[in-house]
């Protein structure tokens, strides 16, 4: 079995949860609260912010051009303009660079992030794609399931952009890349080290899923 | 006002509530559920191994060999026997070796480490020594808190160890060592570098709080 | 005195020594040896897959949108083109991709980049700036006082190109935004934190001077 | 072939060289200069300060309690006690704590434990090991061959205090841990991973033959 199919087969239950989580399914029917969905999206933001870190101590652990590459082609759309669904959407909500800047990341938030850049640091570069991976990827599983549910999902006068941006096919092609490297990398691993692979995807998982339940309870 | 009474004064109503916390309160009045205290105490131990590693990353990290003494000192204790308190516990409970490494950390003490460890990376030893006190200093004040309320609690048959250990003097000296040297590295820190020590210090005291939840809940 | 004049005051004479090495002389007046170029071209090559990784870490560390934006703006042009002057050469003297990585880093080499890396992985982002600097900066200087010293350095065949490249206007703007940010990062550091750039900046300018010696003897 | 042989077989060459050099060669027959001595000691001191850096790293970058104890142990011999014979020559030259704060470390010694350090930061436990080993175990070869060949000076006034401390079978059996831990963590290592802990150990033997080729000239 493939590395990747092993962290998928690893959070089975975990990701079938994002799509029965009523923030995500409140996109999917259209009903969300737009509160909420701004409580969200600035978290989000704030969440990218520490994201992009973890790609660039990806730049720094990696032992080979290609991982540069890809991890850096990933730090550039983070910080020059892949930010585009979550701009639109401040745009909306006229979130100021002020207020964004006085919001609190939320506990929840600074965990699944600081866990993120704690694996950055102590490990190496496919670890780094095990963390990322969680986040990167669910997004598409999530979108598409959304459309699969609901295809008039995409055409939502508010959350249609959010649908559209991550069950495009060119969202879904940077993730093969990242699929692919991982898969490449982790080749020759040891069953202790796939495991702890997985273990690191677990995490990121269920960070994953506790961020969702953040959104929905607007938490502090 | 010195460095630690602002950290102390931003911290002053999540530290008012961990004595109010029922897991502490079980302990005050010595009524808590056995079981709980053995999931703590496993939970603890698994947080210890990290918090360790802060202590590591202040060695590296330290400008003068007062500050590695300081660290090295708490990485021996840790390492070599100061664990007693929780080795006294792991023998009344006979949780051996092996059901402590499969005992998965919860997801709340992950979260703790693995802000303490993405702080240790990231920044120099005032923030590490920032992010090691909540932890040190509250089982103090709590320790002492709990005798002070209930005198009785220091004899108390199981739980008196744990009392009595925390809020021992030797216990209190190390902390006085910590407390210092945290006001003297930072005597010429500006008001931005101050305020960013009470995020940390906050969000190691939110995390704190957090744990004794935790532990109160026997979150998995 | 502003921040980098202190820095360039710390290391006048070693900058002063740049233009008098023999291997930048022989670029002044067009007699280098090829071979020799060649030599420096793979190593420099070898570097700067190293110093991209120290503007990586400095995205880890940054603390405010903008200077992410610096960093990782470097990032980008390190990896996506900016090495054109590089790969024009590479061209020339037919260096294939293999070749390159069959060239071990000279010792030399691997003690520059090591430092920059420990700064990086050790200290904040305004002394990632200082130990970036000393590379970027001095390669502006070096060109333009060729020019000065020879103006038809820029005219001659072979190394033309790579005087050109570093006296170029654009080349001298991206500098202005790395000392300009330095200087703004430190403008309230004490008088130690000061110094301590210092040490960082002076180290890396006798690394600097050093690669140019290892470059004219060829170091293995 | 054991990790630890192939790491050896890799830098026969450079080891063989240790023994050779006019420093070493000096304490060996007692006619070393002794203001060489002085700046060496004093430099090395400087660079155990780093040294103890590196375990410490190693503490955060272990997988297992086995590991931890191991560095730590270092950690606290190196803080606590263990540098007793540069104390003990600290004394004989009358080195104040002043004098040794003043005393900057030279490139050569700045640039080995640099590399120590980024390796540690960089990788994890084998790989830090691999880097710590060359320093720890070439100590006592080049001791132990000292006294083969010329068994009188262990009895020497003043140089045979280093002599007898570095062959002495106490610091040889700390050596056995270090050798069997780097053994035990790489036994399911691939060719790859092998040859990268390969380039780590001659890089640091290189910066080891530089270390004594820089006391004998006293550099900068």
């Amino acid at each position: 079995m493939k590395t990747t199919e092993r962290l998928l087969s690893a959070t089975k239950d975990i990701w079938a949860a994002y799509n029965e989580n009523p923030f995500v399914k409140g996109i999917q029917d259209g009903t969300l609260e737009q509160a909420k969905f701004k409580y969200y999206i600035i978290q989000d933001y704030l969440y990218l912010e520490e994201y992009t870190k973890v790609f660039a101590l990806g730049i720094a652990k990696a032992k080979s051009p290609e991982t540069i590459q890809l991890f850096s082609r990933y730090v550039t759309l983070l910080t020059e303009g892949e930010m585009d669904i979550h701009r639109g959407y401040m745009g909306k909500f006229s979130v100021s660079r002020e207020e964004l800047e006085a919001t609190p990341r939320s506990l929840d938030n600074l965990s699944y992030t600081s866990y993120m850049l704690r694996v950055a640091y102590e490990e190496g570069e496919a670890e780094i794609l095990a963390a990322i991976l969680s986040c990167a990827y669910s997004y598409e599983v999530i979108a598409k399931k959304i459309v699969e549910n609901n295809p008039l999902a995409q055409d939502h006068p508010f959350y249609g952009d959010w649908v559209r941006g991550y069950a495009n096919p060119h969202y879904g092609e940077a993730n093969v890349l990242l699929l692919e490297m991982t898969d490449r990398l982790t080749l020759h691993y040891t069953e202790q080290q796939v495991r702890h692979l997985e273990d690191i995807f677990v995490a990121c998982s269920r960070y994953e899923l506790a961020f969702w339940e953040m959104a929905w309870n607007m938490s502090k």
